[in-house]
């Protein structure tokens, strides 16, 4: 196996790396330097993904590439920040510089599509997982956190929800076409970064859907203090999803399922059409599902049901 | 096992969390939200420490925890960046909450001696793992860097050598006396940040020694586009590291063994009783160990057999 240096320096130094903006020095010291625009707050978060836990091993190397960076990014798509930077910290079981290639072409397709640097990296041995810190901006303030749900909001999504979980059902069906729309809303979900920014000033609180929309509605209205009630007819399904799933398991999906990495949004229903056009300037649909109440817990679904697939689902998610 | 959320909520937010300097939003949100100084840059970086790749698996679980930080903040003080915050992502393979009780202590007591608060969080299933992001500050144009090393120059190190190497050798014996000042070495390394930070605008050019003496000036070296003759006879050794492995054992380790994470710094001649005043008044010793030169390479030493011991050591470092 190529030394960690050697790793590094061919696929983690993304190839058009020069002097980029805010990188007063990238990778290759002991630490990156970065110039924050000033008057900025930071927006930090990582998240690891893991082979066989949060993706199948034999996914395409590039889409593992794409989706680690994705499921980052989506949390600073949740606060309304500007991505800037990326770390990555990756564990790699063999030396397919193929497949390492692939996966680097992913990463780094998504970084320059989302405006981030990848400023520095560390490679080990170990069991295949892919850590990656983000770092964007956001002006003080204006910042969409978990904790501003009021009474009264309209709980709105944006897109479609269950296409993650239709997803890996058909892969694990052994579906392989990557054209298929579920597989690629599995396999290559698109951090609504564009959205969240859009959604800054109109929107009381936001969070991704990475758990699951109930799962995460929960955190939501944990961290508001206050309850909701659902409409789960009014839930955009994703393309393809009843024909795939069923019915049903449909609704379970979209209720409970993970990996959609869509925004859920609490916001005053006199600014949900203006919040409505923002997005569609965009292509990305916004729905209203559901409503804020001042009375803890969710209504309007069978919690008890959507439990059952949460457990299903527990292995992969 | 406890959930992820759980996990988080118990172990990784430090006790005495509340409102800190410069963390508007701490652990809890999709990000975390940090304000930087006015005028400062970032420097961050990630390392990931894998059990029995980078430690014993059977290590004290307050030591690993300790470990890992320190390991990413040595690439803070070899910046000489003053360090602010922390982010860990866990891989977790059970759910021993006494070793993760310990394994929290050790890290926490290591972010509140340094200054670094942790904003951020991530548990996942898999074989024990931890990667730590640091982020610092620094002024800009005083950050030190591998590259400014000059022909002239004198090589000088902080504290001693050898014990990592040393401590583990002895882990690996069998010993178990935490007292003992080699296994304290290799189990619980000091990050030389105040030493880093002393070093300002003094060093030429700087760099922490994780993988062994010989090998991080061999990145000094060529980041500067110089040489380098070594002074072995005056590397500083680690106290009872002769008496553990024997001299010439104990030379290797010194030149080659891994996990020291002393600085090694190049420096104008002129200015190093300045460092070592400045160094001495935090109880740190810096000893010249050779003198920097236009012409590439390494000599004073053999490197045929320092190359040997570092082979031997491969799996360990």
């Amino acid at each position: 196996m190529a030394s960690e240096f050697e790793l590094i320096a061919r696929y983690l130094t993304p190839a058009a790396s020069g002097a980029r903006a805010g990188v007063p020095l990238g990778v290759g010291d002991d630490c990156a330097l970065l110039a924050p625009q000033p008057g900025r707050h930071l927006a930090v978060s990582v998240d690891t993904s893991v082979a066989d836990v949060h993706f199948p091993a034999d996914a395409p190397a590039e889409a593992i590439g794409h989706r680690a960076l994705a499921v980052s990014l989506s949390d600073l798509a949740a606060m309304g920040a500007e991505p800037r930077w990326c770390l990555m910290a990756l564990a790699l079981g063999d030396d397919d510089e193929t497949w390492l290639a692939n996966f680097a072409h992913g990463f780094h397709s998504l970084c320059q599509a989302s405006g981030t640097a990848l400023v520095g990296g560390d490679v080990t041995r170990g069991e295949l997982a892919i850590g990656v810190t983000v770092m964007g901006e956001v002006i003080p303030g204006e910042a969409l956190t978990r904790s501003g749900a009021r009474d009264g909001d309209v709980l709105a999504v944006t897109g479609c929800l269950g296409g993650g979980a239709g997803g890996l059902a058909l892969w694990q069906r052994g579906e392989r076409d990557l054209d298929h729309p579920l597989l690629e809303r599995y396999l290559k979900p698109q951090p609504r970064l564009a959205a969240g920014l859009a959604l800054r000033n109109l929107a009381h609180a936001a969070i991704d859907i990475s758990d699951g929309l109930l799962a995460d509605l929960e955190h939501l209205l944990e961290a508001s203090g206050v309850g909701a009630r659902l409409e789960p007819e009014a839930l955009p399904l994703a393309e393809g999803l009843v024909e795939a799933l069923g019915e049903e398991a449909a609704y379970r999906a979209a209720l409970c399922g993970g990996d959609d990495y869509e925004l859920l949004v609490s916001l005053p229903g006199e600014r949900l059409d203006e919040a409505c056009r923002r997005l569609a300037e965009q292509g990305l649909t916004l729905t209203p599902i559901g409503t804020v109440s001042a009375e803890p817990g969710v209504r309007g679904v069978d919690i008890g049901g959507a439990h059952g697939w949460q457990h299903f689902h527990g292995g992969e998610s």
